[in-house]
């Protein structure tokens, strides 16, 4: 007995070893095939810089969709199609403005804003009101309807730079821009003014969406850069009956029919089991989407396009998913999982790349304590590529909506220290992003399907 | 006797724990203070374009020794001295050319070219010959002096884009910078024109240091810019025996006297041991050195203002070294070492920062086997701030002297995938460091300075 299950160890431990080797060869020339044939950079090039800026409703977003079927369909995966999926259309209108008008000391001062993404437009007459400052929505119940009535509301809470993770600042900050508007309408608050979600102190607003209570009055939202929020609060203590003036144009027209798009190697093995890899195809209308969310979807089709130029067969179904609508709506991520659920689909793992096309240093997973155990044992395979951190909670906004189908959530984290400085800003450019970052991203996702294609979870 | 023992072992751990706790606390307090009041960044701003390039013997290395040691002056450090320390004094002279004249084909081309530093110049008579394009200084015996004599000698191996931490793979190209004009000299070559050493295919040429065999002629030596390399590859394909131009007006002048720059904080328990933080002032003349390395410069600056900020008197003496020459000559990093043993001073460690201002993932060092044990045993009060790796063997070129004196060397690793996109080229500028970036390598190097002083080696 005893010699039966020391030749099964030594056969387990020997056979364990050469699979470790095969894994340590193939992860490996996954990501010399990137770095040194990668077409995600020009990919992100056509994307960014010929089709541009990529709002769910767009022509542009038309463009994205046709374009990332097409590329696709030329790697000549074994299926490319569309999902169909309603969008909100927001318009953004013509140029935003906003200035102070009577302060003693400065003058009549102009400031950075762009409208917040879903913001009802003040139309052309504008608002002109004075402006009370807050740090948190908190504030506005202790200051009343007296206080707030009529007023432009200013929150201003800056991101906490002593956050390592710069997302955990984000997350820190960004529920003034999400529901202050409708927080505010309900003291009869007149429009709302929003301190930029962002780590530098430039003269770029940051735009993103927001979310209305529709049981409150929809009001204007805008977006200040951190330099000029810094110069209202300054003006507001010299002058606390500041006037302020807004000026939009955006509004929200119907919904339009947009797509999902999608692209799949059909497993040899196991094709009902289904691994996604993914990002999202729309974009901010400011900047073009390099880093959010441009890298994820190159990096998505490159895991897919590696495979094939690799000639690896996968046991398994990897589908490359470019969602649309992540910024203003979900509207594709949902879409995707209830397709899914509807037909009955064993989505074993989702990844998602939606923290920007920098260094990666890690996943940050959602699932079972099993799934993530393997996972999590695979860690020594990625840390030659400076992919060490297993550890931390997470996923992706598109992909959440699988959670309660079982899917092991993955999202790629990389290092996050810039993406606060391009994030919704005319800045997020195709400049911005590294060749190689992007590609270390894009090779150590390909690495990752590929573990959990040949283990499963 | 047990009872004891076990009461100690009790009290070894409660302290253990307490003075665990009090690390934590500390270093979360020096990258708070750095993230929420660092100065790095507006001194980088203040040495990058207010001072601009610091190439050794220039006006704005002096400068820059100056505006160090009042920097530091200003903020109160117990010492700030000049080591004097003679320098090269090599200058550019006019722009550089360099053209193919006579391709059937491509017609005439002109090529992006920067001498490399300290190259003699052809003058205004320029260089005109065939080109001979090898991969390697080993090729060169094989040609031998027939195929060689008298022309121009291309050396044209890129980066091996696979290695993932870019500086293996400057390792393994830059002998053609440092050496291939010398060994090219020995078989007649009247000129080298050698591909950038930079990951970019773009248009911007990477200087650097070449190192001259006193025993042969000294030919003229340029680097031409990655796609430039492969236009000229392109055209000998064509037309073997193209005529190619170059023309450098570069010189060599006579040494000038030039200082390290050091400011000090004097330990109150063991003032005789001293830990050098650490980069070099001077820098190329293309681009403003701000990665290379005004970036180590000011982070080592600022470990010492952070002490000072936080009320922290270290129990050894911490000096913040701004080294001279250490891009073509390393005059300062030897003179600092030659001093110290002179003196007999005790270094038990030296960090320099000279790899970029980049989010630092760890830190490579040298030394003895104790010494790297106990740093190692800190890295879990790093981790937390993305710096986790301490495994690797490394240093800095300018403390690299002080390694026969026993001391422990210790080099900031940044992440390094864009360093060499900029790296002594046009594109060195403050524009490429991101603040937070910077601070964190700054508060990383603070902190493990405050580990060593507070434990010693």
């Amino acid at each position: 007995m005893k010699k039966i299950a020391l030749g099964v160890l030594m056969f387990t431990i020997s056979f364990t070893a050469s699979a470790q080797q095969e894994d340590v060869k193939m992860i490996k020339s996954i990501f010399d095939t990137e770095l040194t044939q990668g077409q995600s950079y020009e990919m992100l090039d056509y994307l960014t810089n010929s089709i541009g800026a990529r709002l769910s409703g767009s022509p542009q977003a038309a463009a994205a969709v046709e374009w990332s079927k097409q590329v696709m369909e030329s790697y000549g995966f074994d299926r490319v199609y569309l999902q169909e999926v309603m969008v909100p259309h927001w318009i953004r209108g013509e140029r935003e403005q906003a200035r102070v008008l009577n302060s003693p000391k400065h003058g009549r001062v102009e400031l950075n804003v762009r409208a917040l993404g879903n913001s009802v437009g003040t139309g052309s007459d504008g608002v002109l009101a004075e402006v009370i400052e807050v740090k948190a929505i908190s504030e506005l119940e202790k200051l009343g309807k007296k206080a707030l009535e009529n007023k432009i509301v200013f929150f201003n809470r800056p991101m906490d730079q002593t956050k390592i993770t710069t997302f955990s600042a984000y997350g820190g900050a960004v529920d003034q821009r999400v529901f202050g508007a409708s927080e505010a309408a309900k003291y009869g608050a007149k429009a709302v003014i929003v301190r930029s979600v962002g780590t530098v102190a430039d003269d770029y607003p940051h735009t993103g969406t927001l979310i209305y209570d529709e049981k409150q009055p929809k009001i204007p939202a805008v977006a200040v850069s951190v330099k000029d929020a810094d110069v209202l609060t300054e003006i507001l203590k010299d002058t606390p009956q500041v006037q302020l003036y807004i000026e939009t144009h955006c509004e929200m027209l119907p919904d339009v029919l947009s797509y999902n798009v999608i692209g799949e190697l059909t497993g040899s093995e196991k094709p009902d089991e289904i691994i996604v890899i993914s990002g999202h195809l729309d974009s901010w209308d400011l900047g073009t989407g390099a880093h959010d969310d441009g890298a994820g979807c190159v990096q998505a089709i490159e895991g897919l396009r590696i495979f094939k130029e690799l000639g690896y067969k996968p046991k398994r179904t990897i589908r490359a998913v470019m969602y649309m609508n992540e910024e203003n709506g979900l509207r594709g991520g949902k879409k995707y999982a209830e397709v899914a659920k509807e037909k009955g689909e064993n989505h074993i793992a989702a990844l998602e790349s939606d923290s920007g096309g920098f260094s990666p240093r890690g996943f940050r997973m959602t699932g079972n304590d099993n799934d993530l155990k393997k996972v999590r044992s695979w860690q020594p395979l990625f840390e030659p590529y400076g992919i060490y951190d297993f550890d931390k909670p997470g996923g992706g906004a598109d992909i959440g909506p699988l959670e309660d189908q079982g899917t092991l959530l993955i999202g790629l984290m990389p290092d996050s220290q810039r993406y606060f400085a391009y994030h919704h800003t005319d800045n997020d450019t195709f400049d911005k992003v590294n060749k190689r970052e992007l590609e270390l991203g894009a090779a150590g996702m390909a690495a990752l399907v590929y573990m959990i294609d040949k283990y499963g979870l």
